[in-house]
């Protein structure tokens, strides 16, 4: 089946920034929650980069995903402590300055007032590159950034969620990936053959599988993905019939 | 306190392979066990990069990897199912052929002796980059593959663990960073300027922040890291110095 021509695929990149998730001290949220948003914005994750808290590496990594994706998300490195250079780095990418956001700063003014008043520190969180736009921030004061295709987000995970919250429905996006997953109590070498037939059956639909070792048996789930649910589930009674055609049982859903 | 010039730092990258983790369907585990691993063999994680089950963009960021760290790890389709191309994209990044290792096929025929045999799809994890040697893999079956400076490990997070125990001890590495953590009931724009100058003080120390709200209260862990736990001792004093100097209570180890 024939994917249309015009189907236009939106995408997107991830540039996680932060030494915690390099160093193995902080397990990372941001991909699998980035990831599970846009699929519903029908934007899909191509790629992602984990990148120090170095200008040189974080100009690298922003550079390359946003000239090759549609949009470029970034996460971490937008806090006031000296360790906080995405800003500076993001604006070094996109060769302009880094100004004062009038929005920002009377935004923190109001959110400091009862927490000690605005520092110079607290202000750095006001800073953007120039020309930026504001994505807010619900759970704490300090806002989001967006320029162009780039996205900087928070890198604690409850408040990147929040202004994935303020973005929501705004982002154009094409059709969201679907998927439809089922389960089998089968090695996943036993059927190789039997997945790779089906998928080659039907362009534009992706069969993953993924093996797991439980209760002392092999099994897999197989993930079938694509735009179009005709396609998925047509896809899925041909793996049925398959499985079922050995004599194996198929749960619906995954096991 | 001057870095010693002659103070060699071994480092690594991580290339991720699989869809799963990029459409959101799979928490990646492996990034943090390999980080975590790589620190006790005196190894730096300096980049990660997540990448499709394509063989072109496996091949890009493993060709860029590899060349930029001592050595470049991949996680992920080194199984039997059609989805699981790293062997050949990683032939082609290093130009060689493809080959059966006769070691991993007589492991796979051990492996499979009482599980139906050797089939034709099983055998395609023993095809291995030409040159390459085996990981071994006391979980299941297939091995890991070493070529060059080039370690693919499974996907699959507890069996590319117990490859990393294999491969324990056997790869030169320099000095691990050490790290102690201190924290404090404290926001960390109030301190931020504590911070940046204790770090700016002595060479070769991070100080990593951690910012956290609590219980209805906010606080920070600094996270303070050097190959020379002396260097990080005297950091942690001064930092400790200034914070109760501003009537703050410090917790060594963290909050």
């Amino acid at each position: 089946m024939a994917r249309l021509m015009d189907e236009r695929i939106w995408t997107a990149g991830l540039v996680v920034i932060g030494d915690e998730i390099l160093s193995g001290r902080t397990q990372d949220r941001n991909v699998a929650q980035l990831a599970t948003w846009l699929n519903a914005q029908g934007i899909r994750l191509g790629e992602v980069r984990v990148v120090a808290d170095r200008q040189e590496a974080i100009v690298e990594a922003v550079d390359a995903l946003r000239t090759r994706y549609d949009y470029c998300f970034t996460t971490g490195g937008i806090g006031p402590t000296h360790d906080d250079i995405s800003v500076d780095a993001i604006a070094v990418a996109l060769g302009v300055d880094v100004v004062i956001h009038p929005e920002a700063r009377a935004i923190l003014e109001s959110y400091y007032a009862s927490r000690g008043g605005l520092t110079d520190m607290r202000l750095r969180m006001a800073r953007v590159p120039r020309g930026a736009e504001l994505i807010s921030n619900r759970m704490s004061g300090a806002p989001g950034i967006r320029i162009g295709n780039v996205f900087m987000l928070a890198g604690v995970p409850h408040i990147a969620a929040g202004m994935l919250d303020a973005l929501t429905g705004q982002l154009e996006g094409g059709k969201p990936l679907l998927a439809r997953t089922i389960g089998c109590w089968v090695a996943e070498s036993e059927i190789a053959e039997l997945l790779a037939t089906v998928e080659r059956s039907r362009e534009g639909v992706t069969i993953g599988s993924y093996p797991f070792f439980r209760e002392g048996r092999t099994g897999a789930n197989f993930v079938i993905r694509s735009t179009s649910q005709q396609d998925i589930d047509a896809c899925v009674g041909e793996l049925t019939a398959g499985l079922e055609a050995q004599g194996r049982e198929v749960t619906d859903g995954g096991i």
